[in-house]
């Protein structure tokens, strides 16, 4: 395990440009660098991701977004949880423990996790402790969520 | 194109055994599967999913998911929207213009579709006419959106 070794991403130009080697990337990463570009929000700032270096580079990720215990439609008591998303490790680190790492630190702030396992990942979650949710299509909407209880979290009925 | 082609998928074993070809599969086709077997769905009920066959071979879904106005964070006036996901074209029936068809239909019903763009389809979701929208980060929450909007549609403020 290399906990140890996750780190919050700072925003800036590097950054922006280790995010261009996952697959995984859209919008929110494009408005981050035009945040960035006018000015918005400031060079260094903390962004939303967290990340592994191997040496200088940026081998792999993951998004934390707190969801408000209004929103928390998962877990009971609804105290807000964790939505965790772009989970990707970089082809030729795959397989040394850095997606576990993440996922620890994930947990370790010790609120729920939830994420929308994808492409038949399954067995990675279940490893990760991590439970399916019985599916409700009207607030899963296609999704396959998994998530983690902290000791004292059950599934909200 | 061949638009006429598409189908609106029913349930039963088949369809169900069909999915698993798919890569994006998951709590729901499991609970579709669970609620056929219980009997709280019928066989040949229809299901939210599109697809087109090639002879009996089930080679492109799509799933369309109306939401309501009430909900609705992305269009102006706000009268609900058909949100896409799992559009998914089998290895060997890619670049075929399946993909398309399926697009065409859900445009076809004629009120604003969105979807999240994945892995770099982004170039795909142009040539369909759709558009990206401007990133927020607690209505989009690590999303790629790309929606579609019908004449006298607009993005909501």
């Amino acid at each position: 395990m290399a906990t140890e070794k996750v780190k919050r991403l700072l925003i800036n130009f590097k950054t922006l440009e280790d995010f261009q080697q996952f697959k995984e990337v859209g919008a929110q990463e494009l408005s981050m660098k035009e945040e960035l570009e006018e000015n918005i929000i400031e060079n260094d700032s903390e962004s939303p991701f967290y990340g592994i270096y191997y040496g200088d580079r940026l081998v792999a990720r993951m998004c934390l977004y707190k969801i408000e215990s209004k929103y928390d439609q998962y877990f009971d008591p609804p105290k807000g949880y964790l939505e965790l998303w772009k989970l990707e490790v970089l082809e030729g680190y795959k397989h040394k423990g850095y997606g576990q790492a993440l996922v620890e630190h994930a947990k370790s702030f010790n609120i729920p996790v939830k994420t929308n396992a994808r492409q038949r990942s399954d067995d990675f979650w279940n490893k990760m402790d991590f439970q399916p949710v019985t599916y409700d299509p009207d607030r899963d909407r296609g999704e396959n969520p998994f998530v983690w209880y902290p000791a004292g979290v059950q599934p909200q009925e």
